[in-house]
């Protein structure tokens, strides 16, 4: 035995462990075997499984699955694991068994081991506390590990999603309020099209966003729903009568999101319809964030050869060539952020549609997929909002002059001249290079004054459907 | 003038179009144009224009803004339209302007056509009825397409779709029923697990489908809302004030479906997230009947060397070189149809993500993947459930000799021996080519009459966590 | 009997079949099961069929498996079949056996019923030509039908994309000329950056054009690899030796493109990668034109408050509601046409993963998805040449407008005044709203005469990496 | 001044710094400002910046725009950085500007930094060796960050992924050979069908490995070609003429791979379609290897339930409840890191298609996605090949029973007996549960010696198409 590690047993032998890891020898193993890439689960997914494992206890105590000194002891040490203090003992990638069981064992073990040390044995020992028979009592990773992948998403995606897309939602709603009585000429197919405010152009953001709060709720009642208690492959064999309820009831308390058990705990292992269904509503609010960012970037656009209607806030950044030259790079987080969300929900979508029988074994790369999408789209959006949104100003003498030019406001003399007449308007307008209105009083069809009142930009831009 | 074709006008000349042809001179020029591909929009998509346009007239009229008798032709012609009376009138393909100008003005110009004929007059007059001033009052393609969009994907979703779910739903809960006592040997990760019964495979699958509806439902909120009203761009420029509100009134009633008006016009023709979202739901739902799909395909795979447990009702027909030689041809359909799901799926996420300014001008391509997703899902899923779902049969005596050779029955043992020493007794009975019963007897771990009273599968099968 | 049917018999019994119907029994019934969808295989995939089974028939032939009279009856009905006299006798969509056993079977029993109707049989008599035992002699579906898809896709490859991008590389190269001496602002972050020629951009999309046109060549080595010979499963059963390169030399002959028999035909049937792999060119290829076509519309944003710098030729459609407006619409097709070639390539991607075994069994998905690429990359990318690219004009006023004004042809004097102090001039002509020339001087850095011979848009345009 | 922190200045003012970081003020800024998930290059991006830049310093030298002090402490900086001395001062996540700005200026400033250091100065001084006046001569971010994606690309692609797979081809190959005399019963359809071998089997995927080794080097004419010397946007400004073909000739000297200048840089920058390519390439060889996965999994599932062809080696892993389950662990990691790659071409497709004008500014996305692909399928191939492909056995028990029963060997007869009586031999066989030999017999199709004669599995095995 080398100086510095100790030896653990488990179903197939002895396995040599560095003395001051708290992991154990299926951890061990699993490391010497899968030497695969850098991928690590996120902390929340590790700390989630301290939570885990304390409502399992708990559950197993009131269901008198496990004596009140070893539940007392392994609640002790999963809640050290859930604030983070075992992070580092955590030493797999994802690249691991498609069932998560690798990563459920090293929970495991990891409590095992600190609840030993905590009633006074040293590392290793298994005993009084076993990894199996008393940590993972009651449960199997083909129950537990699901358990976690849903209670990381919904923490991930209420306590850290949700935040940054209101937040969002809030600097856009404010720019709208300030920017309502600026008019800009819309573009429709890029082209100069008919007079509205740029306050619509960001009230059509903040409406996006507001929709995507509500696509992140319509998934919460089945993303809610726990697989826990089902343990072997969904049927609930091992697992005390109430086992799913009890453990439900626990973590609904320390979340505060309403966990409850599925009624068919075989589907939750075997199949993660739930959790492609949020991913599938990240992609759509990706689609929603890519089309804010590109708006604001193209209307930043120059400063002198774009369309140069907002100014963007200066971020200190540039180029390493070009002095001094501004780029709107926090918006090019956000577009790139959004391109990792849609493609993770592809490598999501193949993970989900992939499960036989009675589980699923693309656990890990699901959920690490997923939880990636949380997390990017919550930060690049926050810092959008923060760094960006809540910075931007409006060139009123770009947006002037252009309001001017345009050609397309005599669309509002459709009613009275026909379709027809005002194309005429147009067209000449176009070919002689003068204002539409020099072009409807040349063409004879209406004189200044009623042109005047009849196409008015501001009365124009407020229309009949803007509120 | 050639004979047979009849000329039109338009803002940009005369133009030649077959003189029996409902169309008028835009359609005509887009055909010569755009000469791509052969990929139509469904009849469903033409139909729904014309139940667009009949609900357009009669807001117009009540609103003002169309004169009784034109409303009344356009009226008629559109609901003419609308019962499929025109289809042959829609030559274009969906590459075109991705506004979908050409097909809103097909339809323009073939009622305005045909109103006018009602009205005495011979094609092409465009008048009394034209297709820009009157069919198209208060309209513009801009709210008019996206319009068309939601309406048609509404009604293929709530009655093609949905349906076809529910169809489904019922027929595995049949199975599930029928096959509730049948034992079997669980599978994960491929591999041999624990008893349940077939009657949980086919509720596992029940329970996905069922969800699949409740997913379908909560994409509603969004689909119905209608940015109709907002015109040009979205600015309700000559639309009559509470047009918006009279269009969805009528709409609703013909449809069944609660249609309401959008309050940020903007955003329904600048960006179409609420489909992509349905797409999501889509999404979801094809990894879901993938699942199904697949399991049913390898349990009922053999009839000699696979797994064989599920027998599938026989379709008549068979391989053009192996006599007599029966294939699963239903389900590779459905599993081939959820695949054309997920890539239309990326398909629909691109054009949602593409839009610029206040237009995204990727709408054919868009509502026609989302139409092919939602009519292929549908037919797919009811065939499947006709011809084979409800024609399944189990094979007994195939399931009950792998019930009794199956190792992982002795976890129920875990309680009573510890996890280490049930790895022994699986371990032994492998190696000696035994049953695990025969193991934990050699192994002086428990007597015959223990090991049945305790490792009983159709008592493990109905668990704790089964229904 | 109804009237105008006639009866067939297959393994199965008999089958009621319209009278005037050259298809047989297995095609009946497979219409009376696959009731889904539209979507129709094109004609390309049906008339290669017939290019097929005469290659195959004078395989049989020469092989002394099909006798002279048979093999000459079939093989002048399956060159009908080839001309496209046909195509009515092909009623299956792809929604059939993922093997495409159907559409085989069909093409079969058109050919037999024909070739008997040659040899003076009324239809149905499946002699003296049977479907299965000689227009399919020395085959199975297994084989015939990825022969098919390599087959149709190597032509229409090589037959419509390749030609339509060859047309549009040369239309890009003549802009490039043109615009050769025409200087502009580049825009680097969508921002101002140092000068370059317009010629540069059209050199830039013409070099991707060209690496498309290398990407397609280089997956000939594999696609140009066919199955066929493999017969049931890929083992060759019942074909004769040398079979499989009889048929290749005729389908060379026939085609001018170099088939040749796999070495490992077990693969050609198991798996599509070298389908997967041309649509993975067709991809790589989108994203150059989504690039192309996105700046063409970008930089021919206006008339009057976009960048203007691109005048796109006029195609005489409008706006049903803003009367002249014109709008990019064929750039608009041909990135519709590329969303849908990337989704199509998630499609192919899922249905090429999803082999088990001795068959990949989405067959007809995968191939109907990929012609559809090819077909309207192709179609799409030949009229964005002939109609938007060959017609592209420059707006040269706007443009030296825009070189005037622009900030960062200073990067140039970096190697004098270091870059430092060049971020100097563009911080004070921004901040001044002056020109970099005045700051420049103004700062006291040069003076005007040096600032005009170091910075010389038209000098620095041609750079030191220019061709 | 915070004790521990030194100041730095850029363009924009000073910037606080920890002491002992060798990065500087933009660095710091970036650090600010983008806090943002946790996803970092991989080291080989970071020390390929250490051999651009020395690149670079040696083409300055040779080009007399660097002097030789400059340039030699630049020189040993940079290879420091390059073999690893240098990675913990790379502290930005990869979400920074689109343009990889924010890591090419880490780099210029822990070069100059470190080079100033050489030379005798403090960190900080930016004298004599300045950030961008020096390492980052002739240089701009917009064509080293994408030359430096190129190079980091190609030499895991050539360096990692294609020994991985080369080892998997001969693994394949050697069982292939071992299993040469095996016969077993091939599916299609998941059915059973006719006789072929193991090593047939085996020599399939081998097949498809060469061809995935053909499409990397296929990728490798674009991948190699480098836009270096474009600077700004493409036009060479401020690079000496040669610079380029300097830079490239070190560059592949050091790495053994044929980089050479692009005569198109703009391209290099705008677009990505090289890199799109090489993702389009792994996608493809992901299918492959999901079909080989998936095979031996399925083939290896049991041990008594399932297809039990195969014998899995085991590795020491287990399930957490089910003691002494084995599952096919190693399988599964490729599974998942082969959806990896497919999502991740769909986020590199996606940041490909989306430059506009002269710059892609989706780079960080697009080649951290690319380098997880490639490591990722690199290192899980490895795996599979050492730790599954080498260990793989078969069962012969039950591979020749399988072979016994089977019905469809009797294909075999089509050419003497026809397809339809064929077709009676397998129905009476299945509903009679007898043999086919015991069925051709009743039949009185055949005696016993005809059927052994014509109908022997290890002669039809070997068929016509094997090799």
């Amino acid at each position: 035995m080398t100086a510095g590690t100790r030896i653990e047993q488990d179903a197939f032998g002895p396995v040599e462990i560095p003395s001051d890891r708290y992991w154990g020898a299926q951890t061990q193993r699993a490391l010497g075997i899968f030497d695969i890439g850098e991928e690590r689960f996120p902390a929340v997914l590790v700390r989630t499984f301290g939570l885990h494992k304390f409502a399992a206890a708990r559950a197993n105590l009131k269901s008198g699955a496990l004596a009140p000194a070893l539940a007392s002891a392994i609640e002790t040490a999963a809640l050290e694991l859930h604030k983070g203090l075992w992070d580092e003992h955590f030493p797999l990638t994802i690249w691991q068994t498609g069932s998560g069981t690798q990563t459920n064992m090293n929970a495991n073990e990891v409590i095992a081991n600190r609840a030993n040390e905590l009633l006074g044995q040293p590392l290793g020992t298994k005993t009084p506390v076993h990894p199996n028979d008393h940590v993972n009592a009651s449960q199997s990773s083909n129950d537990s590990f699901p358990t976690v992948m849903h209670v990381a998403a919904a923490t991930e995606m209420m306590g850290r999603l949700r935040p940054a897309l209101e937040e969002l939602r809030s600097a856009l709603a404010q720019r709208s309020h300030m920017f309502a009585e600026v008019v800009k000429i819309a573009r429709t197919h890029l082209m100069d099209a008919v007079p509205m405010t740029m306050g619509q152009t960001f009230a059509t953001f903040e409406y996006q966003i507001a929709n995507a709060l509500a696509r992140i709720d319509d998934t919460l009642p089945r993303l809610l729903i726990l697989p826990q208690g089902g343990t072997a492959a969904g049927t609930g064999l091992n697992a005390p009568r109430g086992f799913d309820a009890l453990f439900c009831a626990t973590l609904a308390e320390a979340t505060g999101l309403a966990f409850a058990p599925s009624p068919h705990k075989f589907e939750g292992m075997a199949a993660h319809d739930a959790l492609v269904e949020v991913s599938g509503a990240l992609n759509t609010i990706a689609t929603s964030l890519l089309k804010i960012a590109n708006d604001i970037r193209f209307l930043g656009s120059g400063p002198r050869c774009g369309l140069g209607e907002l100014l963007i806030p200066d971020d200190g950044l540039t180029s390493s060539i070009m002095p001094g030259k501004r780029n709107p790079t926090i918006a090019e987080v956000l577009v790139q952020a959004c391109f990792q969300v849609i493609g993770n929900h592809q490598t999501i979508t193949l993970a989900g549609a992939s499960g036989n029988f009675e589980l699923n074994v693309a656990k890990p790369v699901l959920i690490y997929s997923l939880l990636q999408s949380l997390r990017v789209l919550a930060d690049s959006s926050r810092v959008f909002s923060r760094r960006l949104v809540c910075g931007i100003e409006v060139d009123r003498e770009r947006l002037a002059t252009n309001v001017d030019q345009a050609l397309l406001a005599v669309t509002a003399l459709n009613p009275i001249l026909g379709y027809d007449r005002v194309a005429q308007i147009t067209a000449t307008a176009l070919q002689d290079r003068i204002t539409p209105r020099a072009a409807a009083i040349a063409l004879g069809f209406l004189n200044g004054d009623e042109y005047d009142r009849l196409v008015d930009p501001a009365v124009l831009a407020r229309g009949t459907a803007s509120r």
